[in-house]
């Protein structure tokens, strides 16, 4: 991701507070409230120029998606696609996912995406990587029971690492593909990476898994 | 898997009874005795012509290795590498293993390899496929706590079935490989089809999983 100044960020998304939430913490436990309905909360976590979540968003009228991007020039795209794409039930957090369960009550969330996160490849940076076992245990905690989490990468070290350690805590494997675009699922809703990296031919690796 | 008539087949495995055992179902929880020592028992179900379990035994002297092939006139390759190697080791038995609790008592053998078994791709033969839930139960019995399946395939879809067949009987995924030759893992000993497969570029996918 290219960290461009983008001195007009700020603005933009004060502008557009009705997209972008300005205080998400105060959303704990009352995102229903937040979108004035009981709809299935989906988070993504990593949402970059927001691609996925407003093509999921579009496709998906019944559930509400919260997308997470804590990097402030990425977010801002996000904001104006969602912003064209007229949707009502999406939003967007401009934090840094270190810990879940002060953004979301246990048992908040229905399902969570993990799209190309940073790799992290060396062994002792695995702490940092999406499916380190601390964040499993954030997963866990503000998901519903029986609460999935759908995980996309082209990295196959990462996507290794990441079946293991769902497997030994304790989640379960509901599906997984080695090669999702020889599936053509039509439900797949592609971000800007996949398209890409799938065009030039990688695989592109994904996983369904159900919480402990 | 070529069928050609061997009529020689039942004479030369009457001759070598000393590796391929007549009677298996006799064996069963005395194993043990078989090899004359208490080293952990490892079996291979489908060995093929045995490159597999031979090199495994020349590598592994202190394990017993029980290769199980159904074909005969595939088996009697298999008799030859192991006389060939003599190793003392290794038993191979010709039998269909359509149930291993007849061959092996509960907790008798440590782990078991699947190595590019038939994958089945009919749904309607989903039955068949060696990670089918009744096979695991299976292996599941014969295990000892904390024994190891370690399985190895070039098809994707056998391989992807597989892991969520053994997540969802409760198998704990220790380690996997979306491409094994890359690893250079030098405790790999390759199988027939695998040098084969592996040249002409295909990922060999492995997976080692632990008994519920």
């Amino acid at each position: 991701m290219r960290l461009r100044n983008k001195p007009w960020a700020d603005d933009y998304m004060n502008e557009n507070s009705h997209i972008v939430i300005a205080d998400p913490f105060s959303k704990k436990g009352k995102w229903a409230t937040e979108f004035e309905n009981d709809h299935p909360i989906h988070i993504e976590i990593g949402t970059g120029k927001g691609q996925f979540i407003t093509g999921m968003s579009k496709k998906n009228p019944n559930t509400n998606f919260i997308g997470i991007e804590r990097v402030k020039s990425v977010i801002v795209g996000a904001v104006k696609k969602v912003k064209e794409a007229e949707v009502a039930n999406t939003r967007l957090l401009n934090e840094d996912a270190d810990d879940l369960r002060e953004l979301f009550e246990e048992s908040e969330v229905e399902q969570i995406y993990l799209n190309f996160s940073d790799p992290w490849p060396k062994a002792r940076h695995e702490k940092r990587r999406l499916t380190f076992k601390t964040f499993l245990e954030q997963y866990q905690s503000i998901l519903k029971p029986d609460g999935t989490i759908v995980m996309k990468t082209d990295n196959r070290q990462l996507f290794e690492y990441s079946l293991v350690s769902f497997s030994q805590a304790g989640w379960t494997l509901e599906e997984v593909s080695l090669n999702l675009h020889d599936l053509e699922d039509p439900t797949n809703v592609m971000t800007e990476y996949e398209g890409k990296f799938s065009e030039q031919g990688h695989p592109i690796y994904r996983c369904v898994v159900r919480v402990p």
